[in-house]
């Protein structure tokens, strides 16, 4: 019987991939995904059917995906970063009905950021996207508020489109509210592929205007510092 | 001139590697860990030097490490998971000078134990580890209360020790302030590796008695629910 794979292909760069990602691939017939990040795959889909549409085109892309296992193809439907996180395993399950759906998990963006950085989760942390294309500002709003307050680092997703040039600089202003302008703020653009741009700031000093969809933001705890160009969260170990 | 590499090895199983942290262990003189992690890299570490220590022993390992690259050697410390996250990356640029580290990611367990439940966090998350050995258990709670109240869900690292057996049934109490008994809670085992046991509950039928150290919880959001035996979050798409 045929089966589906949703797999996260990690970051984009080839070697952030996991082994399990790259043989399901190898081994599907068919491989559905977003057109740039099928790009990302290269020689990998050589000599495959492709079926890739552009923004928004989720929901035709799952069905389009469990379509092709009904007919009896093994596929393998694409997300960058972890499927599960923000990506295509939700919809696939919330859609499929009697077929095998298999999840295979990939390194989210966070953490391949956060290794370019330095060390700045490490520590009890939230991720938090700022797109309220399916989720409502306030419900936003108030996990910024929540997180903030308790002290989590913050990953921010999604942090800036042409459509939303503020949500980040109010999403700042409520961190705000509970942590000093000194808290160092990372931010990576292409991270974990070609192209990585990193930038280490404060919350007082962020070019906003540097800050696009395809960056990723990490705010550090109070305890958070950096050193040598590099973020460090301390866990809490008596380094001496 | 030596480096040191910081690596992420994912949850236990070869298949979870990335390209990157294998060729990296392949290329390195020394090999650092904690001794059941090093046990997890099989033959990948054949021939190779290899330092590793018991629990708490981790900032002997960090500075075992450091000493090796500046006597020369390639060497590769070892953390599961991601090295970023409750690992090894922050302690090691704590102490390192002068000395060049990389840090490579790795599928953390709350990714791998997600795919294995289905989709259970899909949208904007908290991870919190209830090991108060580092951190005060007033800011573990508080973290659990903000959590809880942003609904965010919620992924919790070290649940249940021998010396801690109760934290588990607090942090569940204080999210029920919160959440509804219903909620769906996903409970792994040996994520990512052999021996994997995976349970499905609600917040009101956790068996506390199943969970300890090397297990991970995932508990839903307001918005999450059971189907065919996995849990699923809605990101919020039409599915129609």
């Amino acid at each position: 019987m045929a089966k589906l794979y949703v797999v996260g292909i990690g970051p984009g760069g080839r070697e952030h991939m996991t082994y399990k990602a790259v043989e399901v691939i190898k081994a599907s017939d068919i491989i559905v995904g977003y057109t740039p990040y099928i790009e990302y795959l290269g020689d990998l889909v050589e000599g495959k059917k492709v079926f890739s549409t552009g923004m928004k085109g989720e929901i035709e892309r799952c069905k389009v995906a469990i379509d092709m296992v009904k007919n009896g193809k093994d596929t393998a439907i694409i997300s960058t970063g972890d499927a599960g996180l923000y990506g295509m395993a939700g919809p696939i399950l919330e859609l499929a009905e009697e077929i095998e759906v298999e999840i295979i998990p990939g390194i989210t963006s966070a953490f391949s950021a956060a290794a370019e950085l330095g060390s700045p989760i490490m520590h009890d942390y939230a991720s938090i996207s700022l797109s309220d294309l399916l989720t409502p500002w306030e419900v936003i709003e108030k996990r910024l508020e929540n997180a903030a307050e308790a002290d989590f680092v913050i990953s921010i997703y999604n942090p800036r489109s042409k459509g939303r040039k503020d949500h980040l600089k109010k999403a700042v202003n409520i961190i705000l509210n509970h942590r000093s302008g000194e808290t160092p703020v990372g931010i990576v653009k292409n991270s974990g592929r070609a192209g990585t741009e990193i930038t280490i700031a404060t919350l007082d000093n962020i070019d906003y205007e540097k800050v696009d969809m395809i960056s990723i933001l990490i705010i550090g705890n109070s305890n958070s510092y950096i050193k040598d160009k590099r973020i460090i969260t301390p866990r809490g170990y008596n380094i001496k």
